[in-house]
């Protein structure tokens, strides 16, 4: 597929399946694996993989666009089909030849899911203070410990840990496990208040044990680090699609409504809002696009895997993730108020909306932890950095 | 009681009825009538009612800070067991002595419910398109239209239609109907995203009869304006019994949450939020009590009723919702991302309050409605009104 | 005077004095003393003072009503004549019978000034980090220290000073200073970018000699708090007039511009926007009066003092500044949009109402420093408090 | 030049003769031509110019990252030095060979500035409404009008003079006017309260003649539209340095300033703000370049003239403009309140620095007219428009 038959089947999709569906997406029954099939089954599983592994290589801008497009729809569902992307571009990046060989074709010739084990109730924030440890026995590692938030866990292949070392509590390793590790337990589905189309899982490690060679390479906070860019960017890019379902449903709305004797379209007060959505939808659009070509003009290079080590976290990914959230939920909470008394009730589907670009805030760290980091990394001169 | 012992009996309510039943009353199941019964039989049923109905006569002053500890609880339930007060005060103030004695006494002694029948699809915030209609027939006034938004009309004893005169399709009447009047047929329930332990209904009627002594005295525009000062007053206090919780949900969750070390509550930015949110809650206070006492002071008056026409709707009541109704997003949407990812599952009652706060900017008119009334009434010089 | 002569007065002085003169009033020329003598001689020089002084004992509540018109005509210089306030309500509170007997009475009998020296540039909003000290030496109290901000020194007659003392450093005291004292020296004017009709100075204390009774009762920096509470509420009020003044002239503005062939009164968006004002309006005044009322009610307390004392800062006239300082820049920011290119000239005085409006949010405390006040005094559980 | 060299001459110039001189810039003395030929005399006046009339045909992408560093130092001085843009844009890409050849040159060989005659008092926003007339004489063009603000005529070597036709009022004409032709006659210059450094001036013009070549070939509205694509991105972009210098002036406070023992750098609210503006500041450095290379791209076709006139104003253009002018205004409003006292002097830049940044969100169209604009060409479906 080149990319725009690779977008008209991301929009015929959206069609289909999600828009219309808005009920049963955001009923949190079981994980909707049939739709996620369904999606899959379109060629489209896991799009950005490399081709040497069967995958489409599609940049990180065009996946912007697909995202764009599929959130669109229904962001919960993108998100499950997206986030994958956290996994494999860090196996993809600090894996070994083998590694990536044994479980990176899978994913497409067998569509599938990865998920990544980072986050956990006490340390929050502070990934540092995580607990999860890994230690060394012979030729394997072994993992304990209980992982907070992780989407896609309950049906994936494999998932990445974050883990401390055992032996060096100053490291930390990021480990390929496969799903059906022995201790490695999904204790509940979360219940959400929105994409609840997409499945997060709290999860615990008892005495899991992997081959030694499933360690990614480099320290594993860094690697989260670098695996998040992409993340957050099409997370970002989430923000956008609601945004820009927000505006369509204003207008379709505006068609059919009449105030003072004339069309809520001509209304001047609903033009200058219309006007200043779109004017924010264009700024979003740009900073996913930017933030996106930035990564893969990172990721062509030869040295791809050591320039994103240097680099760590990005600003234009922290940018995008902070003001498309930011942005995506003023755009839903003005247009909340727009829709009179059907806006408050279910028969509107812009509640739905306004919680699901809620996430875009809170998950992969808050504003407040964002801002911090934008602080040190990018404000502070380096002489005082923390 | 004394208001010192009606504060008491709703804290105790609150604490017994409604802390930690959010999730029975975010369901929607049936209407929770044992609930409000629970309330009622505290004695407490349509607290503000002259004591010659048997009623406390309770101040709206008082009735701030019952509505308040109320909503603190739940919005709701708070929502529902106030919004009598818009149908009872247009009856009390503009109905004949006999139809007062024959509707008014029976909601303190068999306590319970009665509604307003005001708005409709079409005519959305511009009531004066509404197209219920009353005609007179002998002795009789008979109705007949759908109205699409009305709070407790499942189970009231009486509601007051807000209609146009058939006969004369400048003039508006606001009329008494008995709930169980053939031809008043409750059509469905809404499914609201909030507030959802009150319950809305959309309701039509055909060929309902009523006596003609059953009509209040006075346009019924402007008599829905007046009872809406009360009611509007009261919704405006429940966002702020939602932005005290909010306050304390955070400060519970500050006391054990650990930021660096430190527990969250020494932690700078969390305490410039929490005293961003305090100076607001005192606003929004001072607020509801200063717009409650002047119509505390008009409705002391000989000539409550003529004043109360005279003026319309007052400017303080406006600004008490709008107000209110901003500021409690605010602080809610603000709230909603200090939890981590807690925060976005119904583990944490955020996400109910944010749902619930937003119908404060919703109902009776939303903010760009309000807005234009306060201009046209009180901005604009009056020779240049519309 | 009774209050409506008062108020005829000031709105007199407005009219005559202020309207009109604003190029003048912005130009930091010399400090406006002639203007300041005009206000005096209408009678209303320090019109808070307590009857026996000679004064009309205006309460707080009234006093509010008076600012909120004399910043309707010039913040800069209402907030000259009301700043006094800071000082005498200090002295008036806690200086013994004969203090208040040689400086109350002279400030009425030959109008005139007194100023407050509080705030140093090192300390900036922690006080107590002060350095300029008090010792004892016999009968006599000396200070030494440099202060920043000193709103009237120049043309006072007597100033309090808040001092660490240097016999023990936890201590600090409000002592009473002839303005003639050896080596109490102003070093400059400060070139303000607002309220440039005021005059606030930079003033150096070198071996000032009081005797030692000028001294006020209690704890310095607490009567500092003290005093703050009245001139803080009174701050807030120029806001509010600036918000009015703003309000009018996007009215007159409007009466007379045209927008697709209809007067800009009739526009929507204007509309809207000027109904937004009027809300906030209300809001700033109801949070103005609710404040001072606190205050007059403690006030008229036969133990007023040891109440305030008890009580420190006041969460209402906190909020009151922080509110109304926020709210009023936000309504002067919108409006100076709202007049074309005239209004980015000096043609229009927005831009003044714009500068004059910022200061609210910064003397006297911004608002990063009160919003931890607000949280440490009145969120933060007592056990906790740092 | 290459472009590194050319950046490396914007911040010498920016280091040597701007930053440190704000009181002069910002004091409205004369036009400052001295400093105007300062920076011409570096070799880069009018930079984007053609290289066929001795220019350096520098994209407009490049032009943002010189207007960024120029407008970091004052965004007074290069609004003057960028805006001949909008008339050069206009004849180089609508004016015949020979009008070209004969005006453009000397812009470079004896560096100078031209002028646009837009805007007019009566008509604000809406250009159609301008009553500036031109007539056919002969083989002459008559103008007669006056026109409310217009950069740089004082010292223009010619004029772009957007006028009605006299012949059929429904057309507008572009025409370039020499600055010495009789009857042309600048009436003053605006006491503007920012960008002072820059100039500003009410011309009027009577009964001016040009010869009928003079024209530019297409509806002088739509030109106009054309050009303020240019100058409206070179525009936002100066909200970008404003915010950029914002920045390092709090992060230079930041580096001396303690706040309860530690150095304001470590503050976690200091920090939070500084991480927001990073990212805001990310943002509109993104959406300037977007807008700018979008552009480039139309300007590098073959067909460039066809192509903007097809297309009309941008939306990129817009939204960069509406957003960076919102954008830096509210980091200049936060940052006015993180100075203390100081930064309510002239003692402190920050006040000029919001002054400065308010004139991006009220030339070349208030935001209330981008958003109207916005909205009816880029959300109304096509059909609808107005």
């Amino acid at each position: 597929m080149n990319q725009a038959e690779r977008l008209r089947t991301v929009e015929d999709f959206v069609r289909q399946e999600l828009i219309g569906q808005e009920t049963a997406l955001d009923s949190l029954a079981d994980a909707p694996l049939p739709l996620y099939k369904s999606f899959m089954d379109t060629g489209l599983a896991n799009w950005w993989l490399p081709e040497q592994y069967g995958g489409q290589a599609v940049s990180l801008e065009d996946s912007v666009r697909m995202v764009s497009a599929l959130s669109y729809g229904d962001a919960g569902a993108a998100f499950s089909l997206f986030m994958t992307v956290l996994a494999t571009s860090m196996v993809n990046l600090y894996g070994s030849p083998e590694l990536k060989q044994k479980y990176l074709p899978g994913l497409v010739a067998h569509p599938g899911f990865c998920a990544t084990l980072g986050s956990e109730h006490e340390a929050g924030s502070e990934l540092g203070r995580m607990t999860t440890t890994v230690r060394r026995e012979g030729d394997e590692l072994v993992l304990d410990g209980k992982k907070a938030f992780s989407t896609n866990t309950g049906f994936a292949r494999f998932v990445v840990v974050i883990a401390r070392s055992a032996d060096d509590p100053g490291d930390y390793l990021a480990i390929v496990v496969p799903r059906d590790t022995p201790g490695l337990v999904v204790e509940k589905r979360w219940d959400v208040i929105g994409v609840r189309s997409s499945a997060t899982y709290e999860v615990s490690l008892r005495n899991c044990r992997v081959p030694a060679d499933h360690a990614l390479k480099g320290n594993g906070l860094r690697l989260l680090e670098i695996g998040l860019n992409a993340s957050r960017i099409l997370i970002a890019t989430t923000a956008l699609g609601i945004a820009r379902r927000v505006r369509d449903l204003c207008m379709d709305y505006a068609a059919t409504k009449q105030v003072k004797g004339a069309p809520l379209e001509d209304n001047a007060v609903f033009a200058g809002r219309l006007g200043q959505f779109e004017m924010q939808i264009e700024v979003m659009t740009r900073q996913c696009l930017a933030a996106a070509r930035e990564w893969d003009e990172i990721a062509a290079r030869p040295d791809a895997a050591q320039e994103f080590y240097r680099r760590g976290t990005l600003k234009s990914a922290l940018a995008a993730k902070m003001f498309c959230g930011q942005t995506g939920f003023q755009i839903a909470a003005a247009a909340s108020e727009m829709f009179g008394g059907m806006g408050y009730t279910h028969d509107s589907i812009i509640g739905k909306l306004l919680r699901d670009v809620r996430y875009v805030s809170i998950i992969e760290g808050g504003d407040d932890v964002l801002r911090e980091l934008v602080y040190n990394r990018y404000v502070l001169p380096a002489a005082n950095r923390g």
